[in-house]
């Protein structure tokens, strides 16, 4: 298990890399010692067996592949298909840690290698059901995964009641948002937070400036250029190759998602002020009693940046 | 010093049973051991030195004594001087945590030990600090210490928008925070508050029924029968043995004792919850820049109860 649990580590340094094809990470080992590694490429390819494989040569030849996502089945014109690629390698076991939805793939890929006389099993676990969160949210909902980040004072406002909101929390807090950004294909803010603010919406850390991502707008106004808008938010579901998406406020942006049940996780970013007469971090969501809101997050990291407090929750029920 | 936190420890246990009296702590040791212990006991008699001493007796005589404060100098129809107490017990060392601000004692009762041949010595903590903050906001400011509880969820609302509260915190956050009304000398909530939820307002845990603090009403309204009222946050100071304050909502209260700068320490409960357009957990509190808002407050305890959060602030910044 933890082996599988290093690959989903080395997967998420594809994470907002690899669309169209999902972030996978791999780990050959023998004599219980890692010999080879790979993650998904910039833009897909080589996928992270490819990678792996080619580092290790002949020496594959009787290894054990632990991999995230099951082998592929398919070959194209980018690459021979993972699942061919490990039995002409000669490994011995592959261990699996989800089994992949793209139908020309699910199960096959598996069934391939054991029909090469390879041992392959699926071990599935959280963190590699994580991993994959953006490329398993697309295969079942038809949209990316979606992460709500709200930075507020400790009673919930967003900003004073004139929109002043620079700034609520301080350098480290939003140092980790940059951060958050790179791992994001996509962020999408309001009409209104665009035309009071201006955001740049990009990464300004050292060494991760390419990575910021594209910039999309849910506004029903006139789009401004440069710039892809939705008008509702269910027409992410046509954003191209976003497995990720970010979304960064305001309030009014905030609330159309959580109406719409598109909300995987929520970041929250609080910092240790009190604004009384702001404005709330959340317009209405049409919520109809106190029972609706339960039972729906779960908080899964909390730490400290600074003064500042960061939670974040991920969705526990599923839409329909 | 780890005597003198024991100490302090012990002395919560007087914490909202010691008025008009501050609550104490004492441990006695000898060889490095401790040979006895003590407290302020319920309505402030006997002292902590003199619950101690009379546990053990002639055994006092070279020990050592832990005190979170200062022995009293002046005799009372109540008792002894604890400062003559501990002189006649012969004991040979006192550590104390803080000197005593009541000036029938500062400094007396620290000279008085030494006169008698005792070595006395000051070791200033932050945690006996804490356990006389009740007894030092009096002393210094002629008020009670202020907490204020807030329970909200994640984008602060403290009820929907037609007021329903009823739960917003699970069960455990309801129990701890019955546990802290133990902790206070009297309650206070707004007149809006009272008419709407004829809140109880009393210590509903198995064995601390009987630790129900005093009722206060904060209202211009007419007073209802058996409840304390005062009209504004700044007559706490007259409510009389009332070291600790728990002021519980709504909102209301909650930012009038904020406007006036009355509240030492923030007790934040927290559900994994989104309400949208709720009732915000403040009003008004007069705040003109975000600049303003930022440095009062820092994080001191955070612990999660159920699925609820628990955060605790204390102010940074002391009123003028």
């Amino acid at each position: 298990m933890r082996w599988l649990e290093a690959a989903a580590r080395l997967a998420s340094r594809a994470r907002a890399q690899s669309c169209p094809n999902p972030a996978v990470g791999c780990i050959l080992l023998k004599d219980a010692r890692p010999i080879g590694r790979g993650w998904t490429q910039e833009g897909g390819r080589p996928h992270a067996e490819a990678m792996a494989l080619k580092l290790v040569g002949e020496g594959a030849s009787g290894a054990t592949a632990y991999v995230t996502l099951e082998p592929c089945a398919h070959r194209s014109d980018r690459g021979s298909a993972c699942a061919d690629l490990l039995v002409e390698a000669g490994v011995a076991r592959v261990v699996i840690g989800a089994q992949d939805p793209d139908p020309r793939t699910a199960g096959e890929g598996i069934a391939r290698l054991r029909a090469a006389g390879i041992e392959a099993s699926l071990l599935p676990s959280p963190q590699v059901e994580n991993s994959l969160a953006g490329y398993f949210t697309r295969a079942r909902h038809g949209r990316p995964f979606v992460t709500l980040k709200l930075a507020m004072s400790l009673d919930g406002c967003i900003a004073l009641a004139d929109g002043s909101s620079q700034w609520i929390t301080g350098e480290e807090a939003r140092a980790h948002v940059h951060s958050r950004r790179a791992m994001n294909d996509a962020i999408l803010v309001g009409g209104a937070t665009w035309r009071q603010d201006r955001p740049r919406l990009d990464v300004r850390l050292d060494g991760l400036q390419d990575r910021s991502p594209r910039r999309v707008l849910l506004t029903r106004g006139i789009p401004p250029d440069g710039v892809k808008v939705i008008n509702d938010p269910a027409q992410i579901a046509a954003l191209g190759d976003v497995q990720y998406l970010y979304v960064e406020g305001g309030a009014g942006a905030a609330a159309s998602f959580l109406s719409a049940d598109l909300v995987d996780r929520l970041e929250i970013y609080r910092a240790p002020i009190l604004l009384g007469k702001g404005m709330p971090a959340l317009g209405d969501i049409g919520l109809q009693s106190l029972a609706a809101a339960h039972g729906r997050w779960q908080n899964v990291e909390s730490r400290q940046l600074g003064s500042d407090s960061f939670t974040a929750y991920r969705r526990t029920r599923q839409e329909a």
